[in-house]
């Protein structure tokens, strides 16, 4: 495929590899049509390269060639989009062939998506797409300008609709952009929106680290200053019937401090994996005695999803138990897998199914 | 600043660590007050470790401490955003404790903003913002699904305006993100625009690289479907004194491409140190004799820029000659500097101030 690319810019390729010994480029994630994968790396020097994925269950080692080409093909791969990474000798790299890379932090992934023969729900379609903006908002919380993506539904420009919104948070390390560059939650929302399975709506996936402040300071941000930067931008309807919150991971547990602390704001809430090891949510939920019938009645959806090889698994099993201990209505999804965007991107698409309805 | 997060989390991360081998949060680049950087790796196994980067004239060695932390602090930097990445024993990676990294489909490099005291022309200053939005559109030229982006001015949505609107092409491994990611396009348009020095517009940044097919079909794509798409779902104004195209490297001699041979559709040619060592450029401009009374009437504005030290700065000299032979009115802008997105933006700044005016 990209044959004719490196031919017609051969030259301006040789002058960086000179300058900068710019390694050769290699088709890598190359995905077969049996869903097998070729993962490829350069490097004349390496002792020993390796590839780790969540769809292994231990680290394949990869075999040079004598042009220094090291490669592996893995065994078929279950359709899904999955992180990745190679080893090289003691250095853990995202694929420099890969422009997919895991939004983070702290380590440096790439991403593969093996497609299936009917498409998945988040694959692209030929379906009316949504627009993600990336927007600026100061917020008066943290005293500082922030970024956010409004996923926004396919016509929203050419109507004058109001619309629901979902604040949708990423885990502990992510990024305002992993609900979209992993999760592909703009294009579940485009597939289930076009099957009808799913109310148009607007996504918000704000940037939930706050630092070095604590937790609690997220909320607020969200509340004082996210909410009504919303409400002012877009065409949102802003009764708590019309507005739902999800999180996974870190973002799980500041989903359940969000909502429950603000049932009269919040229909929905939909923590996924949620880890609740914080301050915020002990003092939210050590003695938590709410007015049950009320917030029963308030929520509309109440769900916690985990997957049993989840290493939260456990404990959130203990939050499950807490919830229902005290008759809130709460709705279970105890599924395969484990703390991973494969059950994030799953959960979503439950939800997205469930809320506004 | 990462202290309290890394409290919090210590949990989670201890889980993570013992399963991922995930090494600790460092804090990397570390810009100090007077524009000199520590930059900081974790590695107890690596033998060597240098930073490289486009503020360095050549690789300076990191030194490890008693727990594994490499590092270097570099003299004080001009105040700019520069590409890096380090060497570990042979590999090239990207900071995995930096968000920021470079958009690019063959290299993985992370970018480090120097601030200055006062703030530069991309620099994120409290001005109104506008938004940058990730659309897809059907290619009938390409016959696939493609991603743009666009930027809409501060206003936009609260107006029925029509705007001009300028077609901004990435260099050649870049991407459709590699204008803001790197170029900062929507905070240098949102400062000028703030500073009334550029006029309202919007910004529409392809995905340029075509593969398998050659370059021509770019063209093709850009005005078949590109353009009919914008003008569709936005509120522009059609005509060619508010059309302009401009591009880098690869992207540059796009420009020159598509600008040049279609002067009755843009009256704004910018082209950033074009590579033009392409069929489609030759096919082009070997023998190249159009009206030339009618182009220079055609075109509001035609700059080729390019730095003394970019490695086609001879080339582009020659493209310029070729021009001022032909007594087409092109104006160079002949800047210190290399082929670097420094200059990039600089380029930028300076098209934005001159076109539609």
């Amino acid at each position: 495929m990209k044959t004719f690319f490196i031919t017609s810019l051969a030259c301006i390729l040789l002058q960086l590899t000179v300058s900068a010994q710019r390694p050769p480029a290699l088709n890598s994630p190359e995905v077969h049509p049996d869903h097998s994968i070729t993962f490829r790396y350069f490097s004349r020097d390496a002792k020993q390269v390796s590839v780790s994925g969540e769809f292994l269950k231990k680290p394949q080692m990869m075999t040079k060639d004598t042009g220094g080409i090291w490669s592996v093909t893995v065994e078929p791969v279950q359709p899904d989009i999955y992180p990745y990474s190679f080893r090289v000798d003691s250095v853990q790299v995202a694929d420099p062939n890969n422009t997919y890379v895991f939004a983070n932090e702290r380590f440096k992934r790439s991403i593969v998506d093996i497609p299936d023969e009917k498409p998945l729900v988040h694959s692209l379609q030929p379906v009316p797409h949504g627009t993600v903006s990336y927007r600026y908002y100061f917020s008066s919380s943290l005293q500082t300008t922030r970024r956010l993506l409004v996923y926004t539904p396919p016509g929203y420009r050419d109507s004058n609709k109001k619309y629901p919104v979902l604040y949708l948070i990423h885990g502990g390390s992510d990024t305002e952009e992993t609900w979209t560059k992993v999760g592909k939650a703009n294009l579940v929302a485009d597939n289930l929106i076009a099957q009808g399975k799913a109310q148009p709506m607007i996504i918000v996936m704000p940037y939930g680290n706050v630092r070095p402040a604590p937790m609690p300071d997220f909320t607020r941000d969200v509340m004082n200053d996210i909410i009504p930067f919303v409400e002012q931008n877009y065409r949102v309807l802003s009764d708590s019937k019309h507005r739902a919150v999800a999180g996974f991971s870190v973002g799980g547990g500041q989903t359940l401090n969000i909502g429950l602390t603000n049932t009269n704001r919040f229909g929905y809430v939909c923590s996924y994996a949620p880890y609740t090891e914080t301050e915020e949510f002990k003092k939210n939920f050590t003695n938590y005695s709410p007015d049950v019938k009320k917030l029963n009645d308030q929520l509309a959806l109440f769900t916690i999803s985990v997957g049993t090889e989840d290493f939260l698994y456990e404990s959130v099993k203990k939050n499950i138990a807490m919830f229902e201990e005290k008759k809130i209505k709460v709705k279970p999804y105890i599924v395969a897998g484990g703390h991973t965007w494969m059950n994030c991107r799953l959960f979503l698409a439950t939800s997205l199914q469930e809320i506004f309805k």
